[in-house]
């Protein structure tokens, strides 16, 4: 059986991780070494920071370029900090080229310069190019080091070509085809290669509805949805010139999934997903500050609306206790439809065409939810308070607000994108400061007409 | 050029839209064919009730197998429940086995019945085989359809028996070796075999390091973890006897992934994220209802807090003004931990070792950003209502609120998780309970001792 197999990784960071508390550094070095460049990462994140230098200082020297590339951004720069500049050119140097370009990008200008400096000229001009494009686009995500061949050979040449060369870069599984001038003409997977006749031309055998390229311009999210939809393993990059510049492959692909998929997750509790769990007290209190303080800005405008309703409140004290009622239906009502459109935006679910049906039926719901519940309601504070009057007003702020609720889950979002503000960051505090202020204005309004 | 690249994917959407807007169904039918089975997947699921069924009637037979695993569970039942029994079994017909069985899941029994019996022998036996698995394990996962050979057999007679064989199943990347019985031995990479020595022994070039076996009880997330850190393609799974039953493919691995981060997300707002967005009113409805009930009850926990305090907000109404302010404070400062412990448990990166120095890292961030807010909050307090006490009271109310809303964020995700409740569904409706209550109970509290 394989080891991997034998022992679950949960297990083998689970004997790290006993090796670790009981300060047997040989034990730790011999856990490591059965761990995948991944896994360490994974466990430098869930490591606080005194241990996570522990760790870090006996990760083989081989492996720290890998392992850099799996932490997240922020537990990234704090190790690149701790580096001697010439073990970070060392870990550079076995990175495929577009991981390079990720990685570059954090480092001090000098280092990059070293780093620049100890590679070969055809790899330093690779990376320069992968550099020069947007890293959220497919250029950012392009490895260089391909297999081309020609059209005008046989698939035995080709055959002896590849054996002669030797060992495919990692995660080959076709080679593209190319004319003289380096423009992209088609390719061949591997399966072909193995079971075509020898004899036969690479022209006609190479597909172009099967390998399809990308544009290098193609935003990441896209060229992952190209991926996803397609059930691609790898494809070609090409530049305006429709000359072949590298490949995209699945790995870096699943990374942009993931990511993309965690953002909005993340932004909608003001979390950046770059976060580190274990990021000092001081830097993780002075993030979060800012989201509390745009939310207290919002509370208090909430509090304002309250505030024009004190001599209601003096009369009805009531009023104050179901308060609360009010605005968490209204809260949790919006951010159902909040969630909804911000999902369905990331996959492209959502368009001019029909989110007008879409606003119906939210607002259908809405409306029916908030009858059901707004009769539910006003049982319930008839035999609290025995006062069919307070009955009445809670129950119709309850449906006015489950409408605007919806509403403001709908269009929030749309409204946000079109003023390029990322709707999953800020929607959740938009909207609940409509929903806190239609809330206390509908309640107080209509208990301030009704009961007085 | 190809035409992926002359048309983006928006684009063709989009002339799809238009010919639909106008009713040209010959123009549909048309735009229908440049798309590719998952994109018609997604126009269908971003189309209302009537349009959908207007589309789906004149997507290709032959799609229409592919269309269906990709769309979400819920409309992929509405839309079998709309064909035709001959319809769904020549649906069936082209896709993978691993496929099938997820798409067989959904089916009535009788349907699954004619399923089978359209089926040769051994497709039959490995679907069945396949089906009784756990579709959350890598069992649920695995496609049968893999290309084996023996070890004793030189990379020549490897070559002549594929080119023999013809076109290898679809995202090969690599060939198994297995003994007379069956046994997983090892693999070849393609790569290697094109590039091989052909005098070679398959036995001396295969890997089992590089080609690692997956156990077929393996739950779906941990495979997709391993094919995440390990850069995988493809994994044989094996069976408890060591026996290779078939492979996994990274194109069902990005679902797994996909799906999980989706979850959380949906969750954290009662949502399922199979749901349908064009869901008639009814069924939206009723699965929103139970959410908001739930909240209700909440609601409600948090009033009669309030109510307890009625005679004190009677005396000093500005308390009733001033309690949103402390309530979403509170909230907000939860959910933070709260989304944090979510994605980090999802990640792997809590475990039992490192929960205490985060918990200790959450509460001291919990307390500096109370008091700093809390003298924010109090400064404004003091210039709106003109009373110190008061402004001290919600000073206080601000810091404790934070130090119970980090403790929750952190305690409730953990103790669900015991109890087997998922904690991104269930975990904000218990935090904004806890925040609201403590959050009142300090505020009125407080000011019922100091105020009156």
């Amino acid at each position: 059986m394989a080891d991997s197999t034998e022992h679950s990784p949960e297990q083998r960071m689970e004997r790290l991780r006993d090796a670790l508390d009981e300060g047997r550094l040989a034990g730790v070095k011999r856990a490591l070494g059965a761990l995948h460049p991944a896994e360490i990462a994974l466990l430098l994140e869930s490591l606080p920071g005194p241990q996570r230098k522990v760790v870090w200082g006996v990760v083989p020297v081989d492996d720290q370029g890998e392992v850099l590339l799996h932490v997240n951004d922020e537990v990234r720069a704090k190790l690149i900090d701790s580096m001697a500049d010439a073990d970070i050119v060392a870990a550079a140097r076995d990175l495929d080229i577009d991981d390079l370009a990720d990685f570059v990008e954090d480092l001090p200008e000098t280092i990059t310069q070293q780093v620049l400096r100890s590679m070969d000229q055809a790899d330093r001009r690779a990376l320069e190019t992968v550099m020069g494009y947007d890293p959220n686009t497919a250029g950012g995500l392009t490895d260089t080091d391909i297999v081309t061949i020609r059209p005008d050979v046989t698939i035995e040449v080709v055959m002896r070509y590849l054996r002669l060369r030797g060992e495919l870069p990692k995660h080959t599984d076709a080679i593209y085809v190319v004319d003289r001038y380096g423009k992209f003409m088609g390719g061949l997977a591997l399966s072909q290669l193995l079971t075509a006749e020898p004899t036969k031309l690479v022209a006609d055998l190479m597909r172009r509805d099967i390998i399809e390229s990308v544009p290098v311009d193609m935003p990441a999210r896209e060229v992952a949805r190209l991926f996803e939809n397609k059930d691609w393993l790898s494809a070609p990059v090409i530049d305006t010139q429709d000359k072949l510049i590298g490949r995209i492959t699945i790995d870096d692909i699943v990374d942009v999934i993931r990511d993309e998929a965690e953002h909005d997750l993340m932004s909608m509790a003001g979390l950046d997903e770059e976060e580190d769990i274990f990021a000092p007290v001081a830097d993780s209190s002075k993030r979060r500050a800012v989201w509390l303080g745009i939310n207290l800005l919002t509370a208090f405008v909430a509090a304002q609306v309250v505030g024009v309703f004190q001599g209601t409140i003096d009369q009805v004290v009531a009023l104050a206790v179901l308060m609360p009622v009010v605005a968490s239906m209204g809260g949790i009502g919006g951010s159902q439809t909040l969630t909804l459109m911000i999902r369905g935006m990331a996959l492209g679910q959502i368009t001019s065409a029909n989110s007008g049906v879409l606003l119906r039926k939210e607002l259908a719901v809405a409306i029916i939810n908030g009858i059901v519940w707004a009769l539910v309601v006003a049982v319930i504070v008839l035999l609290w308070f025995q006062n069919a009057a307070l009955a009445l007003v809670i129950a119709m702020a309850l449906v006015i607000n489950q409408m605007f609720a919806a509403f403001s889950g709908f269009a929030i979002p749309l409204a946000l994108k079109k003023l390029d503000i990322d709707p999953a960051l800020a929607g959740s505090v938009v909207l609940t400061t409509v929903t806190d202020v239609i809330g206390f204005l509908a309640f107080l309004g209509l208990g301030t007409i009704i009961l007085l």
